[in-house]
């Protein structure tokens, strides 16, 4: 196990109708606060209603950047620091899932830095004051809502960069399993495999010892797997969503990484299809992972593999060890597929020629992942087999 | 899933050598510090040696509170409190267990209190401004340096009680394996047997759909398991001297709560043999478990003991239910043993005229326990058959 700093400081208030708690919290940081959301599903299911109404009997200033992109994008960012540099803005307040808070994060910190906000995105260390960022979870998916990140886009010269500080981790976060009931089944599926993506980024790697956080990765993952599925079938199953929401913000909060080697392998790859395509995340996830499984698995990396299968699949432990590690991928694959996800590159409006470009792009920094480091050439390869 | 507000502030720096951070970290807080620690194991192993150095070096001032009792008695409490008050303590520092910290953490919330410090033991409500805590930890235990809770005993009225407050939860613990290497074999086992009582705890309770937290349990029991038996076997071996650290702090810092219902059962049973024979904790609660379990297996519980049997002890899942259950705690009591610790109440000196007695006092305040409330009469039954 690896020496850590460990630090989680945000306040979770979960369950139905904790958004009453929303005003009080709010009160601690100030009166001036910025909404930052997308479309209109928390419009239409009454969410933002909700909301508006509470600010409003508490007197609470608002202010609205609406309209945030599934990719959330640099120019919407910079419209909100507008505002908040405008309207002396006290905290920020996202509603919905991860880019209306990674939105939230970036709009947070760069309102404090002087230069264009895309320098801070692309280099975290030119983070330094950031306003307090509070959340409204509305989708099970990135865990944004409980950890430091962001993740931006920019169009102009297609990349989807990650950013992250400390303080970017939002002061609170009201998560509500009922908001996500109207969820429809694609994003749940997609966020499913967001979800245990970030896990298995986690999961699959070689540092010695840290066997606590190989067990609790497998316990979020026996989560989504048995949640996942039913929450596809059953839109309104409150425990369902319960655990899902519950999984979406302990996979990526540090609880399974503190302590392990974790430079990650899918996402990065997957950062490229959004970028140039803007797939949704959680489908360019769940198309790539067993492809990525399937290429790493080595004599080197066959132990995570059979612990994977024993541990999450139950797969029988007197098989041989790679049959043990074949059937786990593809009942990984096997189970993206029953959730209604694509299993295929082509499927998404991906095209072959922009193959080789965005394997380059995935590892213009160095190598990709650390659990099997791989070139741009080995990205490729993946790119195609998923293709 | 029940409602829940989490909220785990507790900054953990874990690893080899992270006592070097303890200067700045104290100094956040203030440059007045009262160190709490038990006899001389940390004068024999050079931890306070190292600690002075630190404070001298940064020009820290420091007053000492030593001496603090395997089960911390509030006369020791007191001692502390006058030291704060007439030195300006601006931060209690604990070095060593469970007992230190909690000691320390009466003893922070107890200055700023005007009554008898007893009050606040046996009324939580009365707790107010509470000084900041922070510890040093040497053994694996209690989960103290990373919770709200202090249990404290006294020996005028024969009663060991739990008191709690966000505020006395540590700003921030040092956790360094290597600290545990020289924890003789008894108190590793006791320790061992203390995490999982803490788990299981939480673990055996009847709330639904609490999924995440239940598999999250069986990680950390599947943790202790493990490395339980193989500290003893190898105290210096660093790998399963961090699970268990690790393992102690998760397992009562919320993490397995939050979500569920958790009227405890065990732990107030044993602090009764702790308050009239000071019985080591978890050799107590090693004696206890597997009989409170045979005690309150019935039709209505059944289904928990197999999951436990299938997912923490990979028993058949083939079998009838009811052997998959009983073999589950056989081999519970069996690991127990396993580590060298007594089996019987009467190996520790507790005498039977005394059973009832304590029975009575542990159910004093209402049944005990809400997996299967117990009534005085049954926590008797339950002390004869560990008799």
């Amino acid at each position: 196990m690896l020496n850590f700093d460990y630090s989680i400081p945000t306040k979770i208030f979960f369950g139905k109708d904790k958004v009453n708690v929303l005003a009080d919290e709010l009160k601690k940081y100030g009166t001036r606060v910025l909404l930052v959301y997308g479309g209109g599903s928390i419009k239409r299911n009454g969410i933002y209603d909700k909301v508006i109404d509470i600010l409003k009997e508490n007197k609470i200033n608002f202010w609205e950047l609406s309209g945030v992109e599934p990719n959330p994008k640099i120019k919407t960012v910079k419209n909100g620091v507008d505002i908040c540099r405008k309207n002396l803005i006290d905290i920020v307040l996202a509603i919905g899932g991860g880019s209306s808070i990674d939105c939230a994060k970036a709009v947070a910190a760069a309102c404090y830095y002087e230069g264009n906000p895309w320098d801070i995105v692309a280099d975290p260390q030119k983070i330094g004051k950031v306003l307090p960022i509070a959340s409204i979870l509305t989708l099970s998916a990135t865990g944004s809502e409980m950890d430091r990140n962001a993740v931006i886009s920019n169009t102009e010269t297609n990349e989807k960069l990650g950013t992250r500080h400390p303080d970017m981790a939002p002061k609170f976060s009201i998560l509500d399993p009922t908001y996500t009931f109207t969820v429809p089944k694609n994003q749940t599926a997609a966020g499913t495999a967001d979800i245990m993506s970030h896990v298995f980024e986690e999961y699959f790697q070689k540092t010695e010892g840290a066997y606590i956080q190989d067990r609790l990765a497998e316990a979020i993952l026996k989560t989504c797997i048995k949640y996942g599925i039913k929450a596809i079938r059953e839109p309104e199953n409150y425990e369902a969503r319960a655990n899902l929401m519950w999984s979406s913000s302990l996979a990526i909060n540090g609880l399974l990484s503190y302590g392990k080697n974790s430079k990650w392998s899918v996402h990065p790859m997957e950062h490229e299809l959004s970028a140039f395509y803007d797939v949704t995340h959680g489908v360019g996830l769940a198309i790539l992972t067993p492809h990525w499984m399937e290429y790493v698995l080595d004599g080197s990396t066959l132990q995570n593999f059979v612990d994977y299968g024993i541990n999450v699949w139950n797969i029988d432990e007197g098989l041989e060890k790679y049959e043990i590690a074949q059937k786990a991928i593809l009942r990984t694959k096997d189970y993206f597929v029953s959730l209604g996800l694509p299993s295929k590159l082509s499927e998404v409006g991906i095209k072959e020629d922009k193959l080789e470009l965005m394997a380059n792009q995935a590892a213009r920094f160095g190598d990709v992942g650390s659990f099997k480091p791989l070139s741009a050439n080995d990205v490729l390869n993946i790119f195609k087999a998923a293709f």
